[in-house]
Parts: structure tokens; sequence; C-alpha cells
């Protein structure tokens, strides 16, 4: 079952060091959070595995990781600067600025000016000289310096449709209005594929990848019943989608999108290349005269084609939120409680707490070292040497962060070569020889 | 023998896709690159190589992921607003600004206004009001939240010293003069770690740092004979600093540092804490009046003890560019040349290349797919199914991006199971069995 209310999971965040409110010493920022030492190896768990299915396993990706700091022409063409836009209200009566469609109640309707549209992009100077002329923008989206790079990706890899670009790296976003805790924040990683494909192949590459992207979802501890799927109206949809669908995820606060896989069409490759109408372009976008380039590939009869566009665009944050309220298990045991996070393993921080029976006994303490660098030697992931001498404890914490197994070293392993392992979901202990404990810690994943 | 000028690195990056400038079709920005297909697997080798050896290999560290989003105050007290400038002068000729110690010979002095200090940190407006008072720093280094989060840290996960907490992540200078390549960049990742320890060992631990990540670099093919220490002078010292220890290396451009490792004192914990009277601080701190925490511990008499910091601090940008220097070979064969990058396997964009022989038989394909997907699954890292067919030109490719072995698919493999295993540095090939092809890779690494 999953938590119930979302201050169970910040607590459990805070306390054990998988979140903290940044420059928290300072009085915080909103929307801003620190990873502490197990948040950062669960993100960074999440973004292997994605890299490993959206890159590693398919024969038509290729990976990129660009700047965060963009030009603004990149940002002109690709539409942000017009319309990455919230409308915005000043009350007049509290003085306070607010997202339209999100005014608190006890402002009256009488005391709120007209809505102004305010842009989400954060922009810095860049360059000695602070004139409001030498900016660069904190990217929205990570999309964008993938269809920037598409030539020199092409160049030189030599691939030909149907391939993708896939990125995970931050972006920024100057949201008004927070949303609890990680889901929107203003600074969030993402995890985001540019497919590109022939046109007219384009409706059932989309579908295919709804598809697999849900079953990825479901690899990661996101069951199929915690998700649906919304087909945004076509009145509703962003200037450059044909067709979108998101994925939506039971957040403790509510039904909200975990995923957006879009039909982008030729907008944004279109977008930003030189000499448009050479190109046939099924969409519509405003002239480029800036551009270097033409972001297309010759078709077998030496036309020029540009590629359409599917994206799936997952958030690393949402997607830490939903599989830790997934996780989360309050049990009740005879008339205990424990906690349980039932992450997938290969997501789990820390993969095996190796636990010392006495901290001070050298022989036992030389043995759990020595197990510990065999297991860490796998290339697993972190694997703890827990040395705080209190097993009952240990268990708890590690129920409690979700770590598989737990392995304790005790005076019979240095007789007999045994330990004794715990199975952190169904609390059952056995003894293990260690010629056997390779198999079976790596059997875990 | 390592890359004799940059100009060749530079070619190779871009051809091969290791590393393009940022929004070329732009035009470019300076100091801003995006790394492709091959940077991104390169890059992340060395987070991750690095990463093992500080917070997985070792039983006292940990790991974090702040925010690059910087409040002010975190600034402020670290002495970054005070002292992270650069003295910058106009020039009343050309009308260009100059880092005061690089200004070109074309300018006389007598055209040289005086040096006015220029801070290198960018800020940006955060939230709905733009008054220049709310606003956030991007973070110079990722130094700076460590401290800030040492409490949270402590307190997450009962550690006592000596402990350390590392961190991999971006950090943004405004660089007013850029150099060689990424060797100076605007936008740059950091492999930071903040070794806390008991005043009075510092100088110990300090010297057991500046070795062990000497022996580091050793193992990503850097090494020894093209290091340099560089035992910083006491008057060149940052504030923060009681002794500094660069590892220098012959970069193209010349003898730089790749990095430098500080005995940063308590200053740093002293500077964000409140209370600093109670601390009994060793070092000189700005009064604080706006943390709400004592970064401290209590020592065995229940007394406040502020740690001192040993921090090695290395470039991930720097490091490419010493690893891919290092591994740049121009070999002259009978009266060919060749280019082979020379990586060590771990650090290898593509740890295989699976080559069907031909690449419409579909029976050697189907196989080599097999193949990949078998070594893929071992978890090393990248595995390329190379269906081009051509095995000169692939050959030719792999050697120049560092793959270290090419495994071809052909007739007898179908009938016999074996298949051909080239080596990238003997360019000798010799026929493996494909029962003993999972051996042979595992071994590379």
């Amino acid at each position: 079952m999953p938590a119930t209310n979302i201050e169970d999971l910040i607590a459990l965040c805070k306390r054990r060091g998988f979140i903290f409110q940044s420059s928290e010493i300072y009085g915080g920022t909103q929307g801003l959070y620190d990873y502490g030492p197990l948040g950062v190896e669960l993100k960074n768990n999440i973004k292997n595995s994605w890299w490993k299915s959206v890159v590693y396993e398919r024969d038509d990706v290729e990976g990129l990781d660009a700047a965060i700091l963009t030009k603004q022409s990149v940002l002109k063409y690709s539409g942000h600067e017009e319309t990455f836009t919230d409308p915005l209200v000043d009350c007049k009566s509290c003085g306070e600025r607010f997202r339209a469609d999100q005014v608190p109640e006890y402002c009256k309707k009488e005391d709120l000016t007209e809505p102004r549209q305010f842009n989400l992009m954060f922009k810095t100077n860049i360059g000695p000289v602070d004139d409001g002329k030498t900016f660069a923008y904190l990217r929205p989206e990570t999309a964008q310096q993938i269809f920037t790079n598409f030539k020199n990706v092409v160049d030189s890899t030599s691939r030909n449709v149907p391939f993708g670009i896939a990125q995970i790296g931050k972006a920024f976003r100057n949201e008004i209005t927070l949303k609890s805790f990680i889901f929107r924040v203003r600074e969030f990683e993402q995890m985001e594929l540019e497919f590109f494909v022939v046109p007219g192949t384009d409706e059932d590459w989309h579908k295919k990848w709804v598809e697999l992207r849900i079953n990825w979802w479901e690899k990661q501890g996101v069951p199929k019943k915690s998700l649906e799927l919304y087909e945004v109206p076509k009145d509703e949809l962003a200037h450059y989608s044909k067709a979108t669908v998101d994925i939506m995820y039971k957040f403790p606060h509510g039904v909200e999108e975990l995923e957006g896989i879009a039909n982008r069409t030729d907008f944004d490759l279109g977008s930003h290349s030189k000499n448009q109408d050479e190109l046939g372009l099924k969409s519509k976008v405003s002239e480029n005269n800036e551009s270097n380039a033409k972001l297309a590939l010759k078709d077998e009869n030496n036309n020029w084609m540009v590629p359409f566009v599917i994206e799936p665009s997952a958030g690393v944050d949402r997607a830490i939120l939903a599989i830790l309220n997934e996780a989360y298990h309050l049990e009740k045991i005879e008339d205990k409680e424990r906690v349980v996070l039932k992450l997938k393993p290969h997501l789990s921080p820390i993969k095996a707490a190796i636990i010392p029976l006495k901290k001070n006994d050298k022989k036992i303490v030389v043995k759990a070292k020595e197990i510990k660098n065999k297991l860490q030697s796998l290339g697993m992931g972190r694997v703890l040497f827990e040395n705080s001498g209190n097993i009952g404890k240990n268990y708890r914490r590690h129920d409690e962060i979700g770590t598989p197994i737990c392995i304790t070293i005790d005076f019979e392993t240095l007789e007999e070569e045994t330990v004794t392992v715990r199975d952190r979901d169904t609390m059952s202990q056995k003894r293990v020889s260690i010629s056997d404990l390779e198999k079976v810690f790596k059997d875990l994943f």
C-alpha cells in the first residue's frame, strides 16, 4: 500500500537522508531541494535504468549531454520566448502575485489586476558587460539542445531514421506556484528522448513509445493500476504538438502527469533550420534567419526530408516521488509497526548492508570488510559496511531505506564460513555459506 | 605519445561525436560545450570511476547531489560575494574589456582604465518580482552546499569524524578569459570531496589525500610522469586555505592545474555556523547572524569541535582533456598512419563493437544482435551493434574512439560458434569461441 499522506514521505526523506530542503540552515529557498546520501543513489539508479533501457538496450539511440546555459536564439526559435509563460495577477489588497488560475480565496475579484504574461525562463548575464543584451537562458527543458545538435550527431554517427537522441539533465523554470514537495520545483531533472521518424510513420511510433514507457514504469515498481493515460484534447495541445499522451500517476496530492509523450511533428527541426521553404515542412514555423544549418536528411530520391519527432519526456524528481510513494509500506506486525520501502532492488540506494555482530571484535570486523569489498566489486551499486553494533536498529534502518538484504557476520562466520542473510520484505533469515553469497546477491538483480 | 597539438584533439572530438560547440548552428557561445554520443559516455565513465573510488570503495564517505541555484546567504558567508572576483580593465582605444593580467599587446598602457573588481558568479532573478533583490546565484563550486548540508548528513547517517561528503555536479563561472577548448569554460562539472577530520590530524590527511588522488589519476591513464605537484606558496593561498597542493598536468597548452587539494581548516563549517564564539574556531570568520545551525560535533568531553576539512577538488572537463590527450596516439604502420585512442577500457565510450560481416545476411545479423545483447547485459557499459557493413572502416572508427575490442560475426560463426576478436592496441585478431567470449570481454575490465 502506497503512503497515504505526503507528510510521512517527507519526514522519512529528511530523517534518513534522501532529500533535504536546499539552504535549510539559511531558512531554505522555496522550490529547491538537495538530494542526500540515499537520494543521490536512488536518483542515479533511476537515471541509469532509463539510460540502459533507452540507449544501451536499443540499437537506434545515441546519448547527449548539452550545456544548461542556452543562447537566446535557441529559445527564440523554439517558441519559448513567446509562449513559455504563465498569466499572473497582482492582488492590490494583499500585495502578492499569483498565477491567474490559482488565486487564493481570500483575495477578492475586484482587488485583482488584469493577468499579464510572465515568462518562466531564468536568465543570466554572460560576459563582462551587464547591459541586458548579453544574456543566456537556463534551459527550461533539455529537448532544444537535442534539436540544435541534430546535424552534429547525424554527421558523427552516420545515423538515419528511425533513430533517437537521449539526454538526462537539469532544467529550470521560475515557477510561481510550487507544489507538493518535489512535484513542481524550480530546478529539476529530465530524462528526454527525441525519436526521429519518417513522416507518416509517426502515429505508429507514438503508440509504440507510449507502450514502451509504461512497461518501463512497471519495471521501476510503478504498476499499471496506478497509472492512467490521458490523451490531451486537440484544443489544449502545445503549439508544437500533433498529439500528446500523458502518463498520469496517482500522486499523494492527486492524479497528475508523470511523463508526457508528444508527437512534435517536424516543428522543432524545421524551426531551427535555415532555408525552410526548401524543406517541405508540414508544420507552421517562424522564419529563421539566424540558423546556419538545415536540420534535415536526404531521402532516397535525394529530396530533403525533415523527420517527425516522438518525444517521451519524464521528470526524474517526479519519478522519485512516485517510486518512493509506491514503495512505502507501513506494516503491522503483531502489536508493532514497521516502515519498509519495498523498492525494486536495482533502485535501492544500498544494495546490501554488511553488519559485524560485534563492532569491536577485530576478526569479525576484518571478515565483514572482506565480504563488503567482495560484493562491492561486483558493480551492482553501493554496499554498506555498517559498524554501529546494534543489529535490531540496523534492520529497522535498512527496512526504512529499502536495502534488499542485510548480511550479518558473527562468530559462526569465523568458524563455519557462513553468514546470516535477512530479507527486507519477508524478514526471514537464513544461513548462507560465504561461497554462495555472491550468487545470492547477484540473483537479487 | 600524447597529442602534440590541441587542434588534432578538437577535430577528433567533433568528427567522432565527443564534444561540440554549444548552439553551434547559431554561431555558438564562447565557453559553452555540448558532449555528444561518445562524450557523454566518457564523461559518465570518469564520474563513475571517481564515485566508485571515493564513495563505494571506502567506508567513510557519503554522497550528495545539491541544487545549482544557491541562496545568496550561502555565498555571502562563504566569502564568494566579496572575494570571488577578477580585476578587469577597459581599453579606451579598442573598447574591449580584459582581465588585468591578460591585456593583449596591441592595447597601450595609457589607454587602460584602473582595474575594477568583477564578480565571477552568475545570478538570476527568482520569483515573480524582478526588483534585483530576489535573486539566486548559480553555484561557482559544488563545495558550499556540502558544508550547508553538514548537519543534515551527520543527523541522517550518524557519521563521526573522520568522514567525507562527495558531490559531482555542474558549476558556473562568468570567466572573462576563456582558454584552450574545454580547459577553462563558463559551465563545467566538478568532482569534489570534503573530508572532515579532527583538528591536528589535518596535515596527515592532507598528505594522504594527495597520494590517493595521484593514484586515481594513474588508474585513469594519466601517468605520474605527466603530473607535477605544486605547493601553493603561503602568500598565494585562498582566504580559507592553510595549505594547498595542486596536481599539475602537462596540457597541450602548458602545465596547468588538473586538481587542487586544499586544507580548508575549520573556515567553512565555522563561517556557516551560528554562535561562532562558542565553537573555539581556529580560523578567522565573519560574524554570521543568519545561520540557524552549529556545524560542529561534540567531542568525547562534550565540547564543541569543528572539524577541519581536506578538499580534493577535480574538474571533470579537465579530466576529459587530460585523459583524451594521454590516450591520443598517431601511429605509423608501414606507409600508413592510424589514430588510436588508447583509453583505459573502463573509460572507453564503447566497450565492444559487434560487427556483422554482411549487413543484409539475416542469420549473421540475428546472431550479432544476440551477442550484443549478451555482452550488454553484463553491465560493463555501452556495447555497440555496428551494422554498416564495412569492416575496415569500422576498425578505423573504433580505433579513433578507443573501443577496446571489435567482434566480427561471419559465416564461420554460424557454423562453428566462433567470432573474430580484434584488439585495438595490437591490432591482432584471434578466433574465439562464443562460449569463451563473455570471459574475454570481462577480463578487459
